[in-house]
């Protein structure tokens, strides 16, 4: 199934896109898309047969804006260097176990919504990344199966980044990671089922129409289930969690000087296979 | 005032400490302690008025839990290394600027709360934290007043760190800081207006009755006003945001070797002045 939320900031509703690419109204079946809803086998349950029997009512989808498809999202742990052509543009050795921060929820807007630039940003950079979102707790598995077990869903993150703030500032990455809308998140939530392999996605992006990143989820260093398990080791994940798996090669920070960061005026778009296609303006904070 | 949650987990309802040291039933006037309430200067008021009308239940204490004094945190933003003195015991340069690093708000347990050490845990440390609360939104503030006017209270918080977690195993800090239970935080969530300075309070904190930290806030590097301030220009801060604000001296890795790191059967006793006192007993995962 492909789950979404959709309306206002903040008032977001439940919807699922059909079969044929319509937008279905699931607000009569279930409050919300989130942790809750993921970790209730009965609910999602419920979702599926009413979207099988046909009998969800249309949503005009004319003018609605597309809300992040996860709601009250607990926690978002991000996985740095995953990528083994985007450790080599940074001229970093791959890592020998996952290198690991953090965002904030408060970071997430929908897929098509305004990223700011930060006031004294001189290097807000993109990263497309596949997000996966748990729905079972996770904690302290002992395989790399057991990791892909716990994982509800797949959707596109664009985990934005200042690069400036993130390495020339004091020592941790989460300072250049959490500004105000800098972690696009859709449009759909994809369940788990529809993804055939995790492993064998192709990623875009685009920055102004130009391709930037043309990837492969196949160069994951530490893949899906494996991210899960390790993880579950130093913290507990619980339903609802996004965990942001890390970006291909052809970001600003791996091109050229003068490297083409971003600035108010750009329009980046992301996709990825299955999964959608993101696009953001940016403007100034 | 000094407001707290009490209750079995995920089941706290909202009290007050009251001037005589009773416990009183805020549920009948506020549905929670939450960023909410913080941000509603009506909702304070009348939690207020009511307090001082005397006309508020009387709750009994014995064998009650005391949770959280906060619940729905959004985000937990830390900084290291914000004591001259801890700073010169582990060996670090003062930094010329905040350091900072996130935990996710689901370690968050209450103040007397058992807390775990990880299974493979060998360095689990102890951390007295002045923990500030956000009261209204700041993005891009201008000065140290206006960080300090953006607080809504304090409490003690316990930073509960796995050195090797953090310092050993790839790269950020958060891996060491994000494991379950690793926040205890309480018992009192103190309204700004009841502490005079926050930058003249005693911290200690006692492992099986040892003194081990005995600092104060003096003592740190950059003042509370200063760190609302430098945080809101790379990220907004909410109301319901917490930031553990920085440890002391005298935490194990501080230590000579053989380091005195935590590990089951422990006992940690922490206080702040006229923020409480926290007692954890620590147990295996």
């Amino acid at each position: 199934m492909k789950l979404l939320r959709v309306g206002t900031e903040g008032s977001e509703r439940p919807a699922l896109l059909d079969a044929d690419g319509a937008l279905r109204d699931l607000s009569g079946v279930v409050p919300d898309i989130d942790g809750a809803l993921l970790a209730d086998d009965a609910a999602l349950e419920r979702v599926r047969a009413a979207a099988d029997a046909g009998d969800l009512p249309l949503l005009d989808a004319t003018g609605l804006r597309i809300g992040p498809p996860l709601g009250r999202i607990g926690k978002i742990v991000c996985i740095g260097l995953n990528y083994h052509d985007h450790a080599r543009e940074t001229g970093a050795e791959p890592p020998s176990e996952p290198v690991m921060f953090m965002k904030a929820p408060d970071t997430v807007v929908g897929p098509n919504d305004t990223v700011l630039v930060p006031r004294a940003s001189r290097k807000t950079d993109w990263e497309v990344e596949l997000a996966v979102v748990i729905g079972r707790t996770a904690r302290y598995l002992e395989s790399v199966e057991d990791g892909l077990a716990h994982v509800a869903g797949y959707a596109v993150a664009h985990d934005v980044s200042e690069r400036e703030f993130q390495i020339e500032r004091g020592g941790t990455w989460d300072k250049g990671k959490n500004c105000e809308t800098f972690n696009p998140l859709g449009p759909w939530l994809v369940t788990a089922d529809e993804v055939a392999d995790p492993q064998d996605l192709a990623l875009k992006l685009w920055v102004n129409g130009e391709l930037k990143q043309d990837g492969t989820t196949a160069e994951q260093i530490f893949p899906v289930g494996e991210v899960v398990r390790y993880l579950s080791q130093f913290m507990t994940l619980y339903p609802g969690d996004v965990i942001n798996t890390g970006t291909p090669a052809g970001v600003a920070l791996g091109a050229p000087e003068p490297k083409p960061f971003l600035r108010a005026g750009d329009v980046v778009e992301l996709e990825i296979e299955g999964l959608g296609r993101q696009r953001q303006e940016f403007k100034d904070a």
